[in-house]
């Protein structure tokens, strides 16, 4: 028995006892657990800046050093207000999606139910260890976290709070010790990894260097994204001043987004579709454009100067289409209609959120309906996929798998759903199929009225 | 590129236009597929027999030879019915889940769409191949198929019949050459479980040693089961005839199926609980069980006959709490309560379904809460988990995986979804969170409203 089987093990007994308890439990511990933290404040302190001298001394990037810091700003504020945050939240848990009629004596119900065991992976920011271990409980599931080894004195600080905190409220609210497990080493990941019995779900929150490599070594299914290789396509009958806007908003906002864009299209029928270009330079923006592009640009506009020169270079074709800059970088390529952007799209793209801006309703439904993306938009910037901006409360990650959740996810992205039947003693040889000679009523109730 | 590559290219290249289809087109090539294999009757008979012939030569069991014949009673007629049933039911693709407005000009909608490109893998019913044809051009999805060795001269028949139907019809219906592929050797499959990047799922329909060897071979979802290790829990508050209809049902019904009992759990608290295993082995069943439940029940049972003696025979603990028997054999032990059955339960089923029996609501919503399968059920059969019992049109499958899809699967595990955003030129600059001052509006609408 390896100690991950063991870790995998008891997450699992502890999410089973987890999904029994109700909202008022679970979002009980949670406010307890925003106490503690809180009373720790000092003593988290300290441990974060042990790390933070040690990541100094190994010439750590003053980026990462901003992540690492714990007190940088108000961020251990807005963490604990995050906790109370997704505590006050609706209840994912046992909600009614489907009420039928199967006989008089006999309801069929679809109730979203815990996924189970979660293992979380993160990098050096230690506030997340808080946001996890929230959005674990409030969904009733048991997860396995491990953090960034730069931050390591800071979750253990926090891991030793939430432990204690959740072992001294055991009869109060019910909650298990083994609800969170805390996880050091490296090691220790990678046999997780294989625990594909045990563990339901892994949520990498980090590069796509880390994503990538989760997704390479596991069974498990994995909810996140490696790359974010999103394109808008301006269609010869884009409104100019929208394609100016949304281009420069979608490069520019935050390029190490993933939802930034890393390649725009451009329908060359559009009138003074220059612009477009000129204006993402003077933006900052250097384009990396075909031969045709090249071509068609510096013929259309006089006088080039040095300035705007230097911000357009060769494309390399055979890899700039599929990368992801997350720099003021931008492939750029012509398209001669919709149905070209969308197989470019679709062929390139790595389905994360892809957006046409056009005037012109049957090239915005061919788009809509064509691209096989988790995001697709008409005239808006690829920069709205985000939780937030969504709505969804609090954003778990954002998915690129194509099945159980995609885009943006909110809590319900934790949880799954059952079918519960209650019955009366019904036997199945009863019924047509079986033996049996009576008829399903399958009659539909409105699931919004069910409380079970 | 080997040919599996190439097979998976294309078939997502197929898939990304037949997302784009209405729903018309894709059930018109569906009546259409229908008439020329109704036209073709009298040769698929023909290729049939060759298969028929060929089994018989190489000694295939009457239970084999009786799923390999096209033309056993009505099957035939009954798998073109099948065509047009699907064929007639409602899209799938385009439902509009959730509507939200973002802002006064920008709206957001959750729509189902295509999973994209599906694997199906199945055994030798010959007429799963109509069925899957239909299934997977209906949701809108490119199919590749590879069905049983022993039914190769019907597969390739009725493989050539749909494939010229699609190619006669592209002009018109637009449903392209390459959405349903027809793959016959066991090395294609293998290889084709490696294109995780082009294939979206996969579906096995058959032997749970062929599903167990998919799962082991592959990164890509699979949606289906390798065990029906149901279990039901007769509780001290059980209604005792109840028990005793409920069990001999779950057990004897269809012993074969996935959803039989392969466990009774008694607690023996309940009065003459021994009623329940005599009117089991009345009807057939040998009871697997334990030294305690063998005293209890020859200490209560006076002048054990011989019949019901050699019906009793003891349990192999390590295994047959964790075997799916598929015969009138069940493994029985007690369990003092309800919270030990659930445990016993989430250690040793396989997360299909399983049932309470009880008059106790306490107990049986302590069950339904705690039991981490995709069937949960008080005072009914196991039987029951079935997608057309439970009114889903027609059944893709049944999953036992937690995540997409659970339990009996219809249409609806063939499709995902996307976002779709409709906006004005909105730039995510202009509000909140990203520079701006522009809050959300986030302010849902009746999805059932709105058709895009």
């Amino acid at each position: 028995m390896s100690s991950a089987y063991e870790i995998a093990k008891s997450a699992r007994v502890a999410g089973n006892i987890l999904k029994t308890l109700s909202n008022e439990s679970r979002s009980a511990i949670l406010y307890k657990i925003h106490d503690s933290l809180a009373a720790s404040k000092e003593t988290i302190k300290s441990a974060n800046e042990k790390d933070l001298v040690a990541a100094e001394t190994s010439g750590l990037s003053s980026a990462l050093l901003k992540r690492l810091n714990l007190f940088q700003g108000d961020k251990f504020d807005t963490m604990l207000q995050g906790i109370k945050d997704v505590a006050d939240l609706q209840d994912p848990v046992g909600q009614v999606k489907l009420a039928r009629q199967l006989d008089d004596d006999m309801m069929l119900y679809q109730v979203t139910a815990p996924v189970g065991v979660l293992l979380v992976i993160f990098e050096s920011r230690p506030e997340v260890i808080a946001n996890i271990t929230a959005l674990c409980i409030k969904s009733g599931n048991a997860g396995i976290l491990k953090g960034g080894k730069e931050s390591v004195n800071t979750f253990r600080e926090m891991a030793q709070v939430i432990n204690d905190t959740i072992a001294n409220n055991v009869n109060e609210t019910g909650v298990p010790v083994g609800a969170v497990q805390l996880i050091e080493t490296r090691q220790d990941v990678s046999d997780l990894l294989d625990q594909d019995e045990l563990i339901d779900l892994v949520v990498p929150r980090g590069s796509n260097a880390l994503v990538r490599n989760i997704k390479r070594n596991t069974k498990i299914p994995v909810l996140g994204h490696a790359d974010g290789i999103c394109s808008i396509y301006v269609d010869e009958f884009a409104d100019l001043e929208k394609a100016k806007r949304i281009s420069v908003d979608a490069k520019t906002n935050y390029p190490a987004g993933c939802n930034a864009m890393e390649t725009l299209l451009i329908n060359p029928k559009l009138n003074e579709w220059e612009h477009i270009l000129t204006n993402m330079i003077a933006n900052g923006v250097t384009l990396h454009v075909t031969p045709e592009v090249k071509d068609a640009y510096t013929g259309k506009v006089d006088n080039l100067i040095d300035e705007i020169k230097s911000h357009i270079v060769d494309v390399d074709e055979s890899e700039d289409f599929d990368k992801e800059f997350l720099s003021l970088d931008c492939a750029v390529k012509f398209v001669k209609d919709t149905q070209s952007a969308i197989e470019h799209i679709n062929e390139h793209s790595s389905r994360h959120t892809d957006s046409i801006i056009t005037e012109n309703q049957a090239n915005a439904d061919k788009f809509l309906k064509g691209i096989d993306s988790a995001g697709v938009y008409w005239n808006a910037s690829t920069r709205f996929a985000d939780g937030f901006r969504y709505g969804f409360g609090t954003e778990v990650g954002i998915s690129t798998s194509k099945i159980h959740a995609r885009g943006p996810v909110g809590l319900d992205g934790l949880v799954t759903y059952q079918y519960q039947i209650r019955g009366n003693g019904n036997i199945a040889a009863d019924y047509l199929g079986a033996g049996g000679n009576r008829a399903f009523v399958h009659k539909d109730l409105d699931p919004t009225k069910i409380h079970l």
